[in-house]
């Protein structure tokens, strides 16, 4: 393999292929990216067996082949070099060959026969989302994923197409997080649950500048094609939690809020928390015109007011201001509506119009 | 104790008094910061026992007093609260009811007397600098300090007066730094040895606004005097290593370099090196008109030209590449003279002009 390439696109590719890549692995084939050389083209592919990710662009090849190299050393190589065209040449044994200005290193590289294949998917069934829609979608849901794995498909997100609406939600025992986004009408219904690992990292390398995004979606995988670079990850198998049947059909008390107002509140109540072992409950204290902010430890006590509007009877709620404190923070939005019927049934936090989120937190119960 | 303050002047106290506080102590009382009020003035202060700082502000005191408070929390407080004037009241038995806009906290204090005292200085033998001149000689000296106790002196830079030059040096087995800047004329001569921890949290707080900076120097203390507050630390006690007689007193050659490009090409050698447990040494070959680094491990090698000035003998020479980046980095001007005796001789950086600083680096001995 020989070509000559731009170091800022070499550069960008790596960034990228680098997410796919595990940082330890018992086979050091894992921890390398794959660069192949063909048709005027140059492919790097990381792949870390849950998650693949290939990057293609434009170089001047003068030989076609494959090697794979260790992403740590190629990519701080490449993040250092020059700005200068890179001339690439690998041996028969796989030296690799790296010129650029007057550096010149040579590192090991493995054959790329060892290198695992990408699962191939049929490009059928999709959507097309702008790519920072996709983006905010994984941002709003993305903390209310379960953690641990006692049920490893509440690891992941669903995303849920019906018709015109694309709907991703996550949940964990204590709270779920929905998002809705109006899509071209696909005419059909289907569930996946994307891993929690892809949607983070997708997370890392989406750049938001509204470039067009499309989904391919299989049994067993899913495809994000973007316009440089093709994510493909394996779905997570089973039903989903019945999220729907959790939420509440009516409310008894509407509030209207501001959420930097809350926000603020919530972290200035959780320095009395955080540094306690017993986790007090943040208590809530709704009433006319003003919700209540309070928690006391064995640190201090805090009590802190909030302007707000609301309708109907006065409400003692308590809450892990943790999970308070993440549905806010994923509102993207000055006012939003929470509604309450009880201090032992759940709060749900939505915008004042419309339905392109909907937070549900569980209470706690409050100390007598 | 109780009093009205601006919460942008306790902010600013507070950030600076923390440098000098332990995160963890047995004791809780050297967790604390001690608020004193008085005279229309408030006084923070913390105090780790080797490093106290004193920051006073003007403040409207309604009753004098003091306490001390977890600092840890207390500036976590004061950090989140709304920027509005801050009424901190504190009751007899030490709680302190700090209210600012809606918000209202109780925190637990102590009783100011269990606070250590700071040491007290005669405010007699001073120099005055400007503060960006102490940090910047700090900054440019503190890299060698030896950081293992073995030679506990040697984890204190050496400030020494000499009429009318402060003098700054670090050492540790391996380097000189030295930095040198001309003061008024004092008529005395004076050494003494601050601590390593001092000069990193000095870094940290100096602002560099070019405001005047008095040293006051005592046999056991220093005091730094800023505008606004005060840093008294112990010294290290003992002889300084004689470093002046560790320098070359001549040379055979000499290079002029630019120092980017010798930071940028260590960089790129050290990735070869640096995950190799081997700890190859960096290869420089000086020949007439450039330099040579190359670098060879069990993960590659590399080799790259900068572009040099030399007059001399061509040299092939080895060293630890961390200890010449260290130095190349402290350097803060586009040329240095690089000056060398043979390849088993210490290498000496300094200005093309002056004497602001030097640095000399041991080489190490290249594989035959």
């Amino acid at each position: 393999m020989k070509f000559l390439c731009d170091r800022q696109s070499m550069l960008e590719a790596v960034n990228i292929v680098q997410k796919a890549v595990s940082s330890k692995s018992t086979l050091p084939i894992l921890e390398g990216i794959l660069i192949s050389a063909g048709d005027d083209k140059i492919v790097l592919t990381g792949n870390d067996l849950e998650l693949s990710i290939e990057y293609t662009f434009n170089a001047q090849i003068i030989k076609a082949g494959g090697v794979v190299v260790n992403s740590k050393i190629f990519g701080d190589i490449v993040r250092k070099l020059p700005d200068a065209p890179m001339h690439i040449e690998v041996s028969d044994n796989n030296v690799m060959n790296i010129r650029c200005a007057d550096v010149d290193f040579d590192i090991m590289g493995m054959a790329c026969a060892e290198f695992p294949k990408v699962a191939e998917i049929r490009r059928e069934f999709n959507i097309t989302l702008k790519d920072s829609v996709l983006k905010n979608m994984i941002r709003q849901t993305i903390y209310a994923l379960a953690v641990t794995d006692t049920k490893p498909i509440l690891t992941g997100s669903l995303f849920e197409i019906n018709d015109s609406v694309l709907t991703v939600v996550s949940v964990d025992g204590y709270r779920v997080a929905m998002r809705n986004e109006v899509i071209e009408n696909t005419g059909e219904h289907k569930k996946v649950v994307i891993p929690g690992k892809t949607l983070g990292e997708l997370l890392k390398i989406i750049k938001d500048e509204g470039q067009a995004v499309k989904l391919y979606l299989s049994d067993k995988h899913v495809l994000f094609e973007f316009e440089n670079y093709v994510v493909t990850s394996r779905l997570i198998d089973g039903e989903y939690f019945n999220y729907a049947g959790a939420l509440p059909k009516e409310h008894k008390l509407e509030v209207v809020a501001n959420v930097g107002a809350f926000i603020n509140s919530i972290e200035r109540a959780a320095l009395i928390i955080s540094s306690d072992t017993a986790k007090s409950p943040l208590r809530i204290n709704i009433d006319a015109g003003k919700a209540t902010l309070k928690c006391s430890s064995q640190i201090g006590k805090v009590s802190d007011v909030i302007p707000i509007k609301s309708s109907g009877d006065a409400l003692d709620i308590g809450f892990n201001y943790k999970y308070l404190l993440d549905a806010f923070r994923a509102c993207d939005c000055d006012e939003v509506k929470m509604t309450f019927n009880s201090a032992l049934s759940p709060c749900v936090i939505c915008p004042v119009e419309g339905n392109a989120f909907l937070y549900m937190v569980l209470p706690v119960r409050l100390p007598a």
